[in-house]
């Protein structure tokens, strides 16, 4: 079997209403994926690089397992992927010898903007109609009300897309033709949420040196959680305004709070270097004579840096 | 005029239904707390190291400036005081040389549990009846239904003064003897809050050199904020149970994206210290073996580095 005589099990993008999705690569993004466009009613073509990774998608007897990638691509007018990098991507599709007139490909696999664009423009490089995304959602939240996806690249070829997306759930965000630009805000939004979960952990970790349970720790600790919406929108604000009133919190009581941090961390022999590290920003920032100015001040001093 | 004769102006503790409150050093948080005495009928006596600091607290003819420390604890029953650090407290209460019988000092300054336990031992030497509290809410909060006060230290002592300190609004919790347990709340919890506003500044400015418009930017980071708060609950019960299944985001996928944002930083000359202390954390726990696993297990690698 070549990619020019595909298996005829496979489903086929003509004479079918829904149309005809392939997902490549079926770790617990793709499998969610996958499932997500069979509930849809669309036909679903999967394919992973190891075999055996379909599980109970084979087992509803719902989706198709293609032998090779060329199949797999055959068999779909919307191809989804979400893989381990770019790479990946890459020496996937090298192994889909295949005719991509007609089929576009939705690449959902996380990377940052500059892959995103080199994406593009390989893809272009061999005709193939390409749209990059970023998933937002953890896998359990695909297919329901609570996803969101972000979309970027050529506006036709999201347009031919994005109802058969819609299949994904929630909220499907096009940011326009710069392919780079959903993996923008996904590497900046994975900036705030690793850099909050190192500290999330860290904090249960010194509260438990200091004989405080897990549980009595995250009923604080979920109030501080809680605080960040509203104060993003607010950094938003004065970034925009390029004014930092220091009325609700100034550097340099943030100074100070980090050291305390730090010197109650180390008595128990916990590692803070990353708090080092944010520390050394926020002594900047005093340095440079900001210290009376609210938090939202340490972006200018960062971009000083550039 | 000394410590033991007072100023005449002063308010005293006798004769009035208002516990006489002082407050000791007018920083913002400072004057916040007086306000807020005033604003609950308390008669207020305040006094700052370097004059001038009373502000409109003296203009509204409210609160009572006291020319000397000794004046300001004399004329008070409830001392409280938020200063700089715990060196700060240590020098202004050895300037006031009276007598602490029958008054409560509440001293609000942020420091290290250590730190408590020692001032408690210091202030025991000296007959001062202590107690250590730590706020977790911003200047403008206190006197609010949003503020938030936690108190430990001798439960006699924290029953003398529980009433009057409900001045402060909100919510206040007393954590039982240990007068560094305040403290240890307050470090945990600053470790969450400085480590995400340090991730939450990177963000901003990684996406506008992205050219993504602060504004842009925060109706999507909101949404990552808003998902810390269940994060947190979930992360405490799994540290309870030992148990981190990896169903929703795994420690592999965490290595991955926190490479990408770093790509993506360094590619815009974006200092990336915090992301680079963060992602040790994150390799240690592949190295060990625990990649599919869930973020929480991250705090068996801190608790095994101790």
């Amino acid at each position: 079997m070549t990619s020019t005589t595909p298996d005829p099990r496979l489903p086929s993008a003509e004479g079918s209403d829904a149309v005809p999705v392939t997902v490549l690569g079926l770790g617990p993004m793709g499998r969610a994926l996958a499932s997500a466009f069979l509930d849809a009613g669309h036909p679903v073509t999967v394919w992973n690089r190891t075999p055996g990774k379909a599980g109970d998608l084979a087992e509803r007897g719902a989706a198709v397992v293609a032998g090779s990638v060329g199949d797999a691509v055959h068999a779909g007018q919307v191809i989804v992927t979400c893989l381990i990098d770019y790479d990946a991507v890459r020496s996937t599709l090298e192994r889909a010898a295949c005719d991509w007139a007609g089929r576009t490909f939705v690449n959902l696999t996380s990377g940052h903007p500059a892959e995103a664009r080199e994406m593009a423009r390989w893809t272009s490089s061999r005709g193939i109609d390409y749209l990059d995304g970023a998933i937002l959602t953890p896998t359990p939240a695909i297919g329901t009300p609570s996803a969101t996806v972000l979309y970027s690249g050529a506006a036709d070829v999201h347009a031919a897309v994005e109802v058969t997306m819609r299949a994904l759930g929630g909220t499907a965000v096009y940011l326009g033709d710069d392919p780079g630009r959903a993996s923008a805000y996904d590497i900046a939004l994975l900036d705030i949420f690793g850099t909050s979960v190192s500290g999330i952990v860290h904090a249960f970790v010194l509260a438990e040196a200091e004989g405080i349970t897990p549980r009595r720790f995250a009923a604080f600790a979920r109030g501080v959680g809680a605080l960040l919406p509203e104060m993003i929108d607010r950094f938003a604000e004065q970034i925009e305004a390029g004014d930092y009133p220091g009325d609700r919190s100034t550097i340099v009581s943030a100074a100070s709070g980090i050291r305390h941090v730090i010197a109650g961390a180390s008595g128990h022999g916990i590692d803070v270097g990353v708090l080092a590290a944010a520390r050394s920003i926020i002594d900047r920032a005093v340095a440079d004579g900001h210290g009376a100015d609210g938090l939202a001040r340490l972006t200018t001093v960062l971009r000083a840096a550039q």
